[in-house]
C-alpha cells in the first residue's frame, strides 16, 4: 500500500479518536489534497501550526495501529474472507464447505 | 453479559492502550478478583488512589468502545461467522454455500 492510501486507512480505523480539529485538518490534507498553505488560511492559522497538528495526527494513530492492530487484523480477515467467497463458486460443494470450516475457525480465532 | 464480563471484555479489547500502572491495578481488580485494600497494600498506595486508578480506567476503556466500537463489531460479526459454521455441516452443500455466501459479504461489509 501507498503512503497515502495508509494514511487514509489510519484514518478510517481510528478516525473517532480524534479531536475534532484534528481531524478537520487531517481531511483537508490527506482526504482533500489541500496544501500546508490552502489549510494555514482557510483555518486562519499558521503554516507551522497546521504541519505540527498533522505530525501530531499522525503520530498518535500510528500509536493507536501499533497498540491495536486494527488495520493488519482486517487486512488478514479480509483475505481469509474473500477465500471463503471464491469458495462458495466451487463446483465440489462439500469438499469447499470443508474447506470454509477451516479458514471460518481461524477469522474466529483472529477477531 | 454481566458487568464483570464486560469489564474483561473492555480490557481484552483496549488493554494495549492502557498504561502498566493501570493495567497492573485493573488486572488485580478485575481478573484476580483483589480487594481495593489488598491492592493498596501490594502496590504501597493509599486504597483511595486504587479506587481513583480503576474509575479512571474504566472510563477511558469506555470512551475507547464509544469511539471504535470493537466489542460490538465483535459480538456481530461472532454470531454471523458462527451461522457459517452451522451451514457447513448442512446436508445440502449447494444450498448452504448460497447462505453462505450471503453471510460471508455481510461480515466482509462489517470490517
Amino acid at each position: 500500500m501507498d503512503d497515502l492510501g495508509y494514511k487514509t486507512m489510519l484514518y478510517d480505523f481510528y478516525g473517532n479518536m480524534m479531536t475534532k480539529r484534528q481531524k478537520e485538518v487531517y481531511e483537508e490534507y490527506y482526504l482533500n489534497d489541500l496544501s500546508l498553505g490552502e489549510i494555514a488560511q482557510k483555518l486562519n492559522i499558521s503554516r507551522a501550526a497546521v504541519h505540527d497538528n498533522i505530525k501530531r495526527s499522525e503520530k498518535a494513530l500510528e500509536n493507536y495501529e501499533q497498540s491495536l492492530g486494527l488495520i493488519h487484523q482486517f487486512q488478514e480477515n479480509q483475505v481469509l474472507l474473500e477465500k471463503i467467497l471464491r469458495l462458495t463458486e466451487e463446483a465440489d460443494a462439500p469438499l469447499a464447505l470443508q474447506s470454509i470450516r477451516g479458514l471460518v475457525s481461524e477469522v474466529l480465532k483472529n477477531l
